[in-house]
């Protein structure tokens, strides 16, 4: 396996991203890597190692559940537009056996949701035991482009943040670990993979007219982000925040948190449910 | 890109591995490698070329959804247990975006689904546009088991072949091109296979014990699957059968099945949908 993975980082990321009372998102600084003790050349190392041990926990997770377990993992990823929540799904996610991820990506929300409760279009795409369940945008939505453009009442959008952690609270009941990761890129940052979509025809698809309506309204959404993730990083359902200029810093960052979350299962190989020597008879006696 | 892809496979593998009138299951040499002008030691070369390829147009079909486009691809896979179905998904599915994957793992039908027609639960998984849907088991289980362990009446199998080509045609109607693969292993391999299972702490939550009965009735599924065979494999819908005795061989063969699919969707970037010079100059103006 090479160079130790655990050589690579310095610092418990859990405790050098998480969000905890008096963070300030303002002060993030988006280019930088903490923990990670490398260069980008060393990324390429650090995610290959890194897939190895993610597949294999994200295996035995798996395994589990077919034998009883109802743990599963959540996790949700927020940002603003071209922050890198496609790389991290493409990358990291994408290191991992597909028959174990249960992966959706909400869009606004459609007229027959728009006649639930917000959280209702949420629960019918939660992960299954054994599955790592993955969510490009989420239910923060309801709280960050609806607080931004007021596509509610301020006080509708203030009940939201208590229902945000109640319904978390009852999937960490539900043996689900929550991962909240949001990838904080800065405003030039942004501007220039717009630009890079614009000059690209392989990328032109990814452009919208509306993304640079939206940069008008940056520091609008910082402050979104800011109150949401004050209001919702509880201690059963934590924010991460990632900076994300250096995406191949941002992926190496979520494989690992990940990761912790889910060596923090302590997980092993189910016992067979089934008596081996008898079973090996029984195979033996086939023709 | 080193060595080109077309110069691992002497034939068209559509050609070769289609099920056309007069098809014997039995004739399956299930240790062949058909088609593949190398061996094991080139496969894994053979393999990273083509998931670039097969990523590159995946992305492609992905993108021309978002403009519109209805296209999309389902991938049905049946096989006898231990055939390699889930190595499949985790080495040839999963070099893929799992964005543009929907995989869906069919399961003994629960009360509530045996209380609607057999394809019922099937329609609830069909991939959207610009997804490739991988179908792990299906509608085709339906004809076999059912068959099999006579869980229907003759006659209602006899309808359901009939049925399945409705359906299929349907699909293929709304933009689906459809591939199926059965994975066709030795009698003998699956023993070795379950064997292993059984030596494998790791891999234990593979076994069932019900697998070993199942083994007395191969020669009833091999006929079923001849039968579904003949009756299924359409223009509109093919079967492709892999020989699967080599994982290697299966792997790679799948894959190439589903790069051919896509290059005959003849896939471009979609063009722009907006002003590009206006755009630049918008980006541009921003902060």
């Amino acid at each position: 396996m090479g160079k130790d993975i655990r050589a690579f980082w310095t610092e418990d990321l859990f405790s050098a991203l998480r969000v905890t009372p008096g963070f300030t998102l303002a002060h993030v600084e988006t280019g930088s890597t903490p923990g990670f003790n490398g260069r980008k050349k060393d990324s390429a190392a650090a995610g290959a190692e890194g897939a190895v041990i993610l597949s294999h926990l994200q295996e035995m997770l798996f395994a589990n559940s077919k034998c009883g377990d109802n743990r599963k993992v959540l996790l949700v990823l927020q940002a603003m537009d071209t922050a890198g929540k496609g790389g991290i799904v493409r990358h990291v996610v994408g290191a991992v056996d597909p028959q174990g991820i249960s992966h959706f990506a909400f869009k606004a929300p459609t007229r027959a949701e728009l006649r639930h409760d917000f959280l209702w279009r949420i629960r019918k795409r939660l992960p299954e035991a054994g599955m790592i369940g993955v969510f490009d945008r989420s239910h923060y939505e309801d709280v960050l482009i609806a607080r931004v453009h007021e596509l509610v009442p301020a006080a509708e959008i203030e009940k939201r943040y208590d229902l945000i952690n109640k319904f978390e609270q009852e999937l960490v009941d539900d043996d689900t670990t929550v991962i909240k990761v949001m990838l904080q890129i800065s405003s030039a940052e942004q501007k220039s993979r717009l630009a890079e979509r614009l000059d690209r025809p392989d990328k032109y698809w990814k452009y919208h007219t509306v993304d640079v309506d939206e940069r008008a309204r940056w520091s609008g959404y910082q402050e979104a982000y800011q109150v949401a993730l004050e209001r919702t990083s509880t201690a059963a359902a934590p924010w991460f925040v990632v900076p994300a200029d250096r995406k191949w810093y941002a992926r190496l960052a979520v494989q690992h948190l990940l990761t912790n979350a889910l060596n923090s299962m302590v997980l092993s190989w189910p016992a067979a449910e089934f008596d081996i020597p008898a079973e090996k008879l029984r195979l033996a006696a086939t023709t």
